[in-house]
């Protein structure tokens, strides 16, 4: 391993322009590889199999992804170097299929089709408001403002986890035990994270934090990913099994709980990684406060509780084969093995957002934000 | 694989009755290696390194392990023939020195010292009763006795774990979901099982139920070995993490809930593998019946609730490296790794026991059974 990860970004655009740069997360903490993807297949792969994974590096991911297919359908679509040929209704066919195609990688994230539909959005209301000489130049100032659009995602994401980690640590003291599930970290970001944003905003003044971070099966992202980048930024970290949650909060050694989110319905019902409603519960038995993180983009006022959330069921081998040096389980056992559980907005302390704190009536308080 | 682990006991003595033969756990699925064990220095490596593990294989090992140092004694102190080097006392001090040393492999499972201590109580008083011609022959006959005593212990397993079947199928009815966590399968005992034990007798009358395991970390008893065994006893199994149960008992598959134990308080607090706890804390949000399985000799009522058992810490090498084909986690990482946990008797729907179902109040109604 020869470059620390708390230099790289989780996501980027390539200096070039013309492909994204990911930290490859299936081979951490083995090994830091940088993997460049410009194919929207690769792209698509890559958000499918976790090599990018968290809300938020998705959608700044699906952004350059879109910015990307557009730059692709306008060069292909000026091959014979004839103006006419670019139809405005073929462009934005062809990058609505790439909206379609992109969004069913990982269909229960709502920052991936919320950043594909914002880029959308975005492209058709700059082609209508600045029409230039004919189409072929209007098509590639849309590209040109696309790539700036999908920039803005990347830095708003830096900006809104450090707005969110300000918040949350108003909610901590020096010494406290925290304790998060899954990788809401700065691998789930660009820099910082949504969960993780108040321990490295903590650690940078001091706190003096303890860390705890739950396993988190089948795909270890707490092993592999948080409890590597929280240890690797110099904090005291200590890694516990996902059924170990309740003995910990029981020891007294918890003071808090910070997770992030896949998404947030209008009631506060909060779809995240498999395994934190079971701690969401444990939390409210052992009263230890149990705050979700949530970058706005990640908040659905359209998906009225958890109720509506699809959850993803993933394959058996991640439960009895992956990562394994010999087979873990039976051959050919079946596997209940879904990505996601629902945490019951009863269970959740606060929303934690980067405009603020939302606490108490979540349908009414969380309608005050957007 | 060549032979079925059906087929065969989970702990015997071996046919020349100088051995015990156990099927090495740490080695399922994939290799079922039977391991005969002689020395103590083994007996004690195979306890605490979990070849056998399961409180009540456990206190089988045990039992055999107290006659096979009864054994070695004896031929130690007859070396020369002469009956007048066998000492009464020396004997029994060389006993006690093999009770404290096998004692010391699992200090959390009382059936460990239960039969350590059944199978030094029956030597004392069958040599005080038995006088023959002189000491060497009271010491052997006392040595054969102590054979007959730890087969009696074996024979008790199996019908015990068949009676707690037959009183745990009250409780249930054709085609529930029972879930499980951790190993008190066949495998954590004779045969049967304590928890299983309802799945297989249920199994053979035709029930038709629906078995979920938690897989169990770190040490996965319930992938390797829970749904191992009863999958190849022919039922329909199916494989969860140990975060996935909440989730699970939401979907409504789950209708009771079945686990072992190794140590039940006398106020019916009750220390299982870690993550029994947080199991039954979801039990109780979802209103699933969470039924202990202990057999009596797991009741001690010398221990007055939870807080007085000791829980001890195992390595972290078992969350960050075993069982891994990379290292799962960084290198160095403080790891938080208790064998069990301790379940409070409120969240306990029943105990059940060979002798009966035990409900309501435990400190009470347990004291009836013994």
């Amino acid at each position: 391993m020869n470059r620390y990860i708390s230099d790289i970004d989780t996501v980027r655009l390539n200096p070039a322009g013309d492909g994204i740069e990911i930290i490859d997360q299936t081979k951490l903490p083995g090994r830091i590889h940088i993997e460049t993807l410009k194919r929207q297949e690769d792209i698509w792969h890559a958000i499918n199999i976790l090599q990018v994974r968290g809300a938020p590096a998705i959608g700044v991911t699906a952004g350059f992804a879109m910015y990307l297919a557009a730059l692709a359908i306008s060069r292909d679509q000026t091959v014979n170097g004839n103006p006419d040929h670019m139809k405005k209704e073929r462009f934005f066919t062809r990058l609505a299929a790439a909206k379609t195609y992109l969004n069913s990688a990982r269909p229960t994230a709502v920052n991936l089709s919320w950043a594909t539909q914002r880029m959308e959005d975005s492209a058709k209301k700059f082609f209508e408001e600045n029409p230039a000489k004919d189409n072929l130049t209007t098509v590639l100032n849309t590209v040109e403002h696309l790539k700036a659009e999908a920039l803005s995602i990347y830095e708003e994401d830096i900006a809104t986890c450090r707005a969110i980690g300000e918040n949350a640590l108003t909610l901590v003291k020096k010494g406290d035990g925290l304790l998060t599930h899954c990788n809401a970290g700065k691998l789930a970001t660009v820099r910082y994270g949504t969960a993780t944003s108040v321990m490295y905003l903590g650690h940078e003044k001091g706190y003096g934090f303890k860390i705890y971070c739950d396993e988190t099966r089948p795909l270890n992202q707490g092993s592999r990913l948080t409890a590597f980048e929280l240890s690797e930024a110099g904090m005291d970290v200590t890694l516990l099994c996902d059924n170990m949650s309740a003995s910990l909060m029981k020891s007294g050694a918890v003071n808090a709980i910070f997770v992030g989110c896949d998404r947030v319905a209008a009631n506060g019902d909060t779809a995240n990684k498999i395994g934190t409603s079971l701690l969401a519960l444990a939390a409210k038995h052992y009263n230890v406060p149990f705050y979700v993180c949530a970058p706005t983009s990640t908040i659905d006022l359209s998906c009225s509780c958890g109720d509506e959330i699809v959850i993803e069921q993933r394959p058996s081998e991640e439960v009895t084969k992956m990562w394994f040096e010999n087979p873990i389980a039976p051959e050919k056992i079946k596997v209940y093995n879904p990505s996601f559980d629902v945490t019951d907005a009863s269970l959740i302390s606060a929303i934690i957002t980067e405009k603020g704190i939302i606490k108490g009536d979540y349908l009414s308080n969380l309608k005050t934000l957007t």
